[in-house]
């Protein structure tokens, strides 16, 4: 059996297309053992080309809307997905990931972001509400999230991100834009979209795809395209042949004309509100998935497709390992990573990345030893030592606590400790926190989650991958994820 | 087939009960097909007794939060649901439906109110983040709206409204409160929870059902209950018997000690935190519905049931009848109905009724006789004479047009005349709004309609129910509904 | 004795040069009488030439913020201008009148605005806190009110609009812009401030002002400026001469090269940021006002000082005849004034005027004839004639009244018939709004005024101007205009 | 020369009394030198009784509006009142010190604020305005600011606080409140307002005055009182006796009925909005301050006046040392002072205190030893020690700095690095935070300073007092105070 997901970035497999009519779409909890086989063959030669350069009447913000996919693949971040859809995972302390491309939008001053929801979108939903959406005067309802729903008509969820902006349409095509910028909601980069506005609208193409100018070979699940040297799109191809064309930088492109090279898309896709209407509606009614159906059914149909080149940080968090990693970079004291333009305080300022505002305590510290870390609002850290670690807000570490090279989301809710809400469940006694003299290193400690004392999160036996969800973790490339609302007990060693 | 609705007044039919398990749930078009037959007999005994009353030392609103089912039966009001549910309608000029009991849960100091929709929830969510989902200090997310969703979990929609509270529970249990209180989204009436919440904590009860006090043999649906003096629920049953045991006046009820007289319930519901979490996930994990499944099951375990009489104007907007009805009675010069005690400006000063706020122009009115009529923000109403109608948002209004005890819903947008945005779809030229010299009567306009001149909706051959989608409208209990965004050419008659 | 104005179009007479040295500005209720004699002689030329265009590399709007004065002279306006400042008068039923100003700043894309205020700066401050300064993510204190204070350094009241800018500089110039925009703020026209801008900057000017281009004899009392073909000013005045050279259309300027013609200047100034620091701390630190010291002062130093000639529809508010007329014309049937751009539902759509987004009842008409007229959100309008007037919000006119010609502001709150809050004060029993039977011609009634039943207010010894505030009203223009709060008993007859 | 404060708790001197009629009240810079000689002798004695108890039919928060000053004796927290009154001064890194009482009194369920200021007021007008004005449905601007203004009426500034309220009565009294309560702005504490609101409708007092319960000999200057056994005021007197009868603790004063003793008043009157007007406008016309001529004028006229005894933390801020005290007390490892109930995360649940809500990013440290300290958010922290500190917002603490039981406040900005915004003023090119390898100790750092590197701020020699503005720092009660944007040079030692 094969199952699809609500996904611009539904990693392209051989079974995907051939799910692609009449399976029910779900939500998947691992999506590892689906991959197998070959790929289809997507061949398609698309020889448009440009004319004359597009003057550019209006600004290139005005009329244009963006469709942000705010589920992700979740199985691929499982167990940080159980409860929330991927881009409501919180990052970086005091953020969520979606908030890295809502952030995008507002600074490219796109001024109308619908968000589509399906999988586990609770969180998600809450959050992009009461951060985004009661924005007054002049930007009335910057962020409307459209959550999956039924109707008369139709009864079924979205089927993938094709099938989800088709259905959406009806309340989207109302807004008086031109272009549709859509957008995986749970990636992390900086891009300023205008440019691609820019190159969209000069180039006067149908659709322009955003590309990975980078060399190395990764393979986002979005598929690769073949430009010649005006970055029009002449091959779109769902998998990389067995020996890809070539994976190159920009500047070897440049020199090149007329000889095509290889990239690989991000997912991001800008289209003309009437091009998206026609495709959807008329040309592929059916089609679910943009990298496997629309894209190459628009160059099949002589559409005029783009690339635009995008040559900085960009990570797609495609693997428990990917974030954790995004989430070390940013305690790091070389700015490297997505801090190196957007989290780090200061450059923050001129294009900061919004959340949802708070009004928290300060953090108050006892006594600690802090190296190379990244410390969210309203923590409680008392004698204890961190280290590479981002503590997330509300974190409260206790006395004799070590933590290293990990990442401990903190808490939703400040536990009275003498209340102990919640405790009767199981007759616990585990307050919410890391407790006295416990040692983690290199894991992901959830949100609300109860470690006791004397614990050892070190993955002693050093596994790569292991499922433990009946005590309250899993291993995943060899980095312990304690889950939401876990109790580990005293004395417990991982 | 039998298909059942997320709702908390599913109407309790025989099918209803024998398609609890297995079916999925759906938005339907029509069920009125689906009523027949007999109904099950649920006929069970509540002896409990209430002993001491309680000393009240919390404020009664303290630790209670609302659930509010913002989906209906949306079928009963097709085809004002055909791209909303009900709690989206626009009613009386200004407001959407659901603002009725959102601002009556503000009016009466609850200050967490969990909104559950399924069924074409788009512009419900929409009005439910932008009016009251961004309400910053010390009410941060005032309404939660938790759309149906999927996960790894569970795949499914929600198949009812207990379902639904069931599958949301890991989020709204997270919420200190001691009660939830469970209402339907689409009912217009004015009341004081805070009395049934008093009574409620007073007796001790585990549940407290409101019901209608008022004599009229109504049936919302929700099942019957027969009281004992001290309000205790003794029998709960789905359906009248042939012979109900007796509707009664309150005064009545209370004379007779110990006899018991037989009540409707509202589908409202205040149950004990702790309770809910027994029934949904211990005792009934399998039940989907309020009325047929788990009242009667709590009744039948042994819990104390009480009941809370209602004796004001309530209105369940059961028909587009009831609902045409509704909307007259706004325009009425005595103060009836609803109007009676939120709509009419003045009175609504102390408990004022909310709705999204907004800054629209003024009304313009070229030259209008204008009588028994409610007029929305921002209309433009050139020549012409209004009557017993209630004109929405936004409506244009032509020179000669005639408009009688309708209900004109107004539109989303204004329409550039020149622009004409949308007309290339089919070639019409027909703006937004109501043609010139066009006569309505009895009919309700929904939003964003293009009303040709010289048009007469009349409902000519006094038709009761029809249906003419295909042209634009349709007609149920003799009012002519023409439907969202419908073209009625010039020089049609209805 | 004179007196000086915190304004930035303080009318500039004789005695506003002589007073500007040592005197305390104060609020005047009526300056008219301070009118006489002959102006001082302000001539000044100014040769720079403008040399490159410049090219324009940031976007028009980037770095520039605005000061908006929220003061007018009060004095013009009053009794209007009683209880509050120009900018906070009710406007076309829904508005202030600085929401126009607002509105053209936030349309122009400007997202920083300083309010300065001082006389009677309540209201004011309170409309400009709740409708603009929480805007959230992005726009963080969209609107910033800086009121008159006291401060160690400096007791006084601002003396004049250059001295406040002087005192507030300090917070401006810590916000970063390249150019201050200063705007009156009680003015009422509709101007993209983009093009001042890119005009400024092509022109590599220090200092550029909105001219009146249109060819009426209108003296705003911002002086009057000539230029050359190339809009250079070469002259600044303050009064125009016994003959001013010519006033003319742009179309003649533009014919005939370095011939100078002149023009009324706006109050408007966009000033480079530094610019206005040297201009304010070092060359003219005395200076109060901009037009009669700072403007001619900074020619008169070699500054480049460039026109902007604006030919479309500006009101200045200068009279209480001024006033009415601007609202008489947002009644017409043709779109002419004020509303032919931006009050017009429909032409609103592209750039509205915003105001405080409420959540009004709709408005109850019970049988009305209404012509010509502008209805504002929750009125109550029982069986009247209203005809060529603006109703405002909550305005309640009751059984058998007529009014013609008129503006009725309404009420801040509605008025509980049988609570009658306040009656007390004065053992009166006349309610909040228009009686029975009260005929109104060619009025203003100001808020929460009390007419009583049988009231004829029609000017009947058709007096040009009279004062009677005891008994409520004064006469302007011909126009009666009923002071806020007041009233008028029973029968009385105007 | 005698010179009068804005101020609730203008300190009750000797001159007060005789300065109260016809001097200009002004902004002091340093008002200690005007304190002298004799105090007046008021000694009034009151002899009314309560009666019965009150039925507390109302909500004991129904109908009580807040009158807050926002502004205090700025001259006792010089320098840091500079530019800033009072309640804008930053507390414990993320808060301003109005804070405390409005979260007071939204924790009190008051939803009417209204704040008078009048000194330096920029900043705090905008803190107020963008935390707490625009707060939606049902609580439409919970917090309204009243500017001092200029009115054709009036052209002074207010003239003390008795003065203000008289002057501002006309917006406040519109509010359909039935008791006002009168509350300092600037001072720390939590007090649960429902409690004296209660004691105050029981006793059916016309004013009640909240009492400093505790037997420490304080005097914040807001008088004395001595009451009965039914905390009747008997006695009011603006300066204790040459020996007070008593000052004792609340236990002792309840065992002795009929014996009075003596409390310190704190400031806070509830007073019935009657008897505010009666108070202002007809017994006492010409009263400037509370303290030393209403109250006592109240009592002399055989008005009800009551005491509420609060036995809990408060601190007055009535000094240098005292705002140091209170910053060091909320960095302690034990819950003490003011952190004790409201600012330590945990506690704060319940009622927190509520500021403007930021989406700061998290702060950084890349290798910092941190003892019993605050870290407000935003931070970034390098190699450094910090012990016993307070660290505000952006603060930035560079390389081998070290840091000891000091206030830093941060900065309202981060800086460029290599934009050096700003340096340009004066060539300076040290950037706003702690420099390299500087240490500091007891001192308070003002927001957005400049310290360089290898500085020393120790107070080497020990100085008590001393003024050195001219080189950015002041010394009081032996703590250093670097001002606000001040620039200490690289190796300054201070």
């Amino acid at each position: 059996m094969v199952i699809l997901q609500l996904s611009l970035h539904t990693p392209v497999n051989p079974q995907t297309n051939s799910a692609i009519t009449g399976l029910t779409s779900t939500c998947q909890k691992r999506s590892s053992k689906f991959h197998s086989t070959l790929p289809p063959r997507l061949f398609i030669t698309n020889s448009h080309e440009s004319q004359y350069p597009f003057s550019l009447f209006q600004p290139a913000n005005e009329g244009v809307a963006a469709i942000v996919f705010g589920d992700g693949p979740e199985s691929r971040l499982y167990p940080l997905t159980k409860r929330r859809s991927e881009g409501a995972i919180p990052i970086a302390a005091n953020y969520r990931l979606v908030d890295a491309v809502v952030s995008n939008c507002i600074n490219s001053n796109i001024n109308k972001i619908y968000a589509l929801t399906q999988c586990n979108s609770t969180s998600l939903n809450s959050h992009l509400s009461r951060a985004y959406s009661g924005l007054g005067i002049g930007r009335e309802g910057l962020v409307e999230v459209i959550a999956a729903y039924q109707s008369p008509e139709y009864e079924g969820w979205f089927q993938g991100a094709a099938d989800a902006v088709r259905r959406c349409l009806w309340v989207m095509e109302e807004y008086p834009v031109s272009e549709f910028l859509i957008l995986p909601g749970h990636h992390l980069y900086k891009m300023d979209y205008q440019k691609i506005i820019e190159a969209h609208r000069n180039s006067k193409a149908d659709i322009t795809i955003a590309a990975l100018g980078a060399s190395k070979d990764q393979d986002p699940g979005f598929g690769f395209l073949t430009m010649n040297s005006e970055n029009q799109v002449l091959e779109f191809r769902l998998k990389s042949e067995s020996k890809p064309i070539s994976f190159v930088s920009e500047e070897t492109s440049r020199k090149c004309n007329d000889i095509a090279y290889c990239y690989s898309s991000m997912g991001i896709y800008l289209i003309n509100k009437d091009t998206v209407v026609k495709l959807l509606r008329e040309h592929f009614p059916k089609a679910n998935d943009f990298a496997s159906e629309v894209i190459p059914g628009a160059i099949s149909i002589g559409m005029k497709v783009q690339g635009f080149i995008f040559n900085e940080y960009w990570e797609d968090m495609r693997s428990i390992e990917a974030f954790y990693q995004a989430n070390m970079e940013s305690t790091k004291k070389a700015n490297i990573g997505f801090k190196s333009v957007t989290l780090i305080p200061g450059k923050a300022e001129k294009s900061p990345v919004y959340t949802l505002p708070r009004c928290l305590p300060s953090t108050l510290i006892t006594d600690a030893v802090i190296t190379d870390s990244v410390i969210g609002g309203g923590c409680i850290l008392n004698r204890c030592k961190i280290k590479g670690t981002v503590v997330g807000m509300r974190a409260k570490i206790r006395e004799g606590a070590v933590i290293e090279d990990s990442v401990i989301m903190g808490s939703d809710v400040y536990q009275m400790e003498n209340i102990q809400c919640g405790m009767n469940k199981k007759g616990i006694d585990i307050p919410i926190g890391i407790g006295e003299d416990t040692q983690i290193r290199k894991a992901i400690v959830d949100k609300n989650a109860r470690i006791g004392k004397n614990v050892l999160i070190i993955n002693k036996d050093n596994v790569q991958e292991g499922n433990n969800e009946a005590n309250g973790f899993i291993i995943s490339g060899g980095i312990v994820v304690v889950l939401c609302s876990a109790v580990i007990p005293d004395g417990s060693i991982v």
